[in-house]
């Protein structure tokens, strides 16, 4: 495994292999791997001939008061996951490699990222595709994987790939959860254990709402009071949001037919969890 | 030569052609090409194997009120032209094909783009890098090649590709002038014989200031008024401004040392015409 810490050397190998006709996966991450992550890597094994992970905490989408700063940056224990789970290039620029002082061009998606995180993460998602882009360029891979637990992010990412007419094809990577059910996140490890077992409320709303589904259940704020319950119950819990969203537009619905997804963001402590699901019906 | 009219067919050239490893030089324009566009062809031609030339009048660039729907539009004239300049694309997509009834993902520069034009014509600039940008993922050119005329634009575009990291080498075309001096531009077509004559001052103005500069002079308030007093023999003129920029920065000088960018905006009639020059000093 070869690991890259500067742009220039990064875009070099990336010109170097495409002209060779090599096909490019790439996983961008901010670290602090785990079982999710590595999923996200296989599924770009799978559609290439060589993988590059990236590791970048990107200061400009976290804000002011969020976790920038203690955001884990456990460097060798990443290393050797990459190394273990087959990546080829590890990419890992610092700040001043990525951002010159004087940085002064962003990106921003105005319609689907301002619902959601979005709307509490004000500039977050500027944040987002700005890197994105920027490593994008940087890696020019043929395919890209990013998990399905960011849902919002996923889609923002896809609208800019489609609005920007940016030659990547996007992998969605289905979330990853631990034997409990929590959606594996390197925020996970800010939870007590105390936390870390009131966390498991997040999957037992969507699974109640999804057993709803089933029942035949189609009215939004029914579903909504159904999952609320359910949160409700663990009193650690701070709900941020609880949104039912067409799966394309991110815009409400009030009824469930054909993709809607569902997305939850809480807090326990200090720590913002989120986690999501698709609901699919039949359509009635 | 090759037409292609889509998006996706354009692509699909492009990434065709650079597995084969072959070099792809870029000119973007919004048609009524003259000869200040075919300089900038020859320029493509002499670093790449394949020339794309592109056509479209950017709608987003335009502000309500401006000369949009009115922008010549010669297409055979334009076919020819490109035919007979060894262009091996012409890519001339239609506004549906460049942009999504939904489309929500702009790209903002927001220092270099604040003065200038820019102060007067709010927003341009992001319909220019937006625009830019899903060009070269269209195109996937290796270098690109963009006029000094619009020098601000120039600065612009470098910033976002520094910025962004974006893998295309950016050659600036020098400015291609009448026999009377006069920068050649698509606009020009809009003046009568009398403003025409008229708009002669824009490098009457500028030669006048080189021979300041000449003379020893350096304090850009006094260049300032001998530039002002040019122009100002002319009555049909309206200044838009006259700006002493740091050539990188674009930021206001006071004195004029290494490189300073003078950018000239005037009005004459309906039209406006823009001209600039980089004055060039031993180091004092």
């Amino acid at each position: 495994m070869e690991i890259i810490r500067t742009v220039r050397e990064m875009q070099r190998w990336a010109l170097e292999e495409k002209r060779k006709g090599r096909f490019i996966g790439f996983v961008p991450t901010m670290g602090c791997l785990h079982e999710g992550h590595l999923s996200l890597v296989k599924l770009a094994r799978s559609r290439s001939d060589l993988v590059v992970l990236s590791i970048f905490v990107n200061p400009i989408q976290f804000l002011p008061g969020e976790d920038f700063s203690r955001y884990p940056r456990p460097v060798e224990r990443d290393e050797s996951l990459c190394l273990e789970s087959g990546v080829d290039v590890l990419f890992y620029p610092d700040s001043a490699q990525m951002y010159a002082p004087d940085h002064s061009v962003i990106i921003e998606e105005t319609l689907l990222s301002r619902g959601l995180c979005g709307a509490t993460r004000s500039g977050h998602f500027k944040g987002v595709t700005t890197v994105v882009a920027k490593l994008f360029n940087i890696v020019i891979p043929d395919v890209a994987v990013f998990g399905q637990k960011d849902a919002q992010q996923l889609r923002v990412i896809q609208r800019m790939i489609r609005d920007l007419n940016i030659p990547v094809e996007i992998i969605p990577g289905p979330i990853v959860r631990e034997p409990d059910g929590l959606a594996m996140s390197s925020r996970n490890r800010y939870l007590t254990p105390a936390e870390r077992q009131d966390a498991l409320c997040l999957r037992r709303a969507l699974d109640h709402v999804e057993k709803c589904i089933q029942e035949g259940e189609r009215d939004v704020e029914t579903l909504r009071k159904e999952l609320a319950g359910v949160l409700d119950r663990v009193p650690a819990v701070r709900v941020e949001y609880i949104e039912f969203v067409d799966d394309e537009t991110l815009q409400p619905v009030k009824r469930v037919e054909r993709l809607v997804l569902v997305a939850l963001a809480i807090r326990i402590g200090l720590t913002r969890l989120i986690d999501n699901t698709v609901l699919m019906t039949r359509q009635d």
